[in-house]
């Protein structure tokens, strides 16, 4: 983290307006929330809110570090047991951590994302950094099973919390994890296989 | 469709209304579109929009019904071929042939069901009418692989739609339908398995 000249009570104001910001998404939504609702909740000025964060869509993403880090996530998958069952365990539980029911930052996250390209944009950059940093971008089939796991988490946060689907809306979050976990060993390292052209019967390596 | 009494010209009117709310959901997103709006878009008095339609979630699921009706997409699964790569490219296209850029539909769906739990129901209740009617939901285990699938999907259009992922972003349905349809059967008919207790390795059937 950069030092910068500003003075020593200013990581508290900052950590006052994040933890402002995280209930005021949470209550009111992406849409609705807005920065001097944030500040009423921080009891400071508007101006000081846009003194660290650029806007909205800014504080937003930064709202996103602290009970999230995606970091734990990646560090599951390198874990001894069950790789698969403790990367969707250690997802959807990020999710039922925060302010409000269970899975109500995912639901304001997506409201986030699919109202304000900026955000998807760079939720999918810090995402990147984060989860993706040092893999090898050149390997074209490694993308393809990142994207379907990535599409298989995101996809299953969605069934549980928005569309709330059975029976994996009432499920706990261990016995997703045993059902799940396969699947994405699957994705990850399973016999997928290259794309065959007719007649083309190659051997999986 | 039930008769009623109304005149012949309704089903014109409502028609007309449909067109309008699509495009007025297009443009403006779900959360900002307005009854008035789309009433000016279609020529007729806000009455006469809530003559057809309860509410904005209802206008906007009977929306969904149009462009998109998720039977075609159970039919692919029906259909000669890879039944995958068919699922896969039926469901994108589904989204990528509306007012609009492509994909636009999606995200103005994910903003709908992520603003609004009415809305996140219905259309849970209207795809499961359409996609899974007639299917044995007593089955646990085809259960849970059928939310594999559908959470594969919509991951898949998330992450396409919404974060603009790459290679998926750029990808032709094509190439995609290729890469993801032995995933989706992976997901149907492979090797997932029950999860096996520890000794209790059960046969699939």
């Amino acid at each position: 983290m950069p030092r910068t000249g500003r003075r020593a009570g200013d990581a508290g104001t900052r950590e006052t307006i994040l933890a402002a910001a995280r209930a005021e998404f949470a209550a009111s939504g992406y849409s609705a929330a807005t920065i001097r609702a944030i500040a009423r909740r921080a009891l400071v000025d508007p101006a000081l809110v846009y003194h660290y964060f650029a806007d909205k869509s800014s504080l937003f993403v930064a709202t996103l570090d602290m009970p999230a880090d995606p970091r734990s996530i990646r560090n599951a998958t390198q874990a001894s047991g069950s790789p698969g069952a403790m990367l969707v365990e250690g997802f959807l539980a990020q999710w039922e951590s925060g302010p409000g029911q269970p899975g109500r930052s995912f639901v304001t996250l997506a409201q986030a994302v699919s109202s304000s390209p900026e955000v998807a944009r760079s939720v999918r950059e810090f995402l990147g950094d984060r989860i993706w940093e040092g893999r090898n971008t050149a390997d074209v089939e490694l993308g393809w099973r990142w994207n379907a796991v990535s599409a298989q988490l995101v996809g299953l946060a969605w069934n549980r919390y928005i569309f709330r689907l059975e029976p994996l809306a009432s499920a706990s979050l261990q016995e997703i994890a045993t059902r799940v976990g396969p699947v994405i060993e699957s994705l990850l390292i399973g016999d997928l296989a290259a794309p065959a052209t007719e007649g083309d019967n190659s051997e999986p390596s």
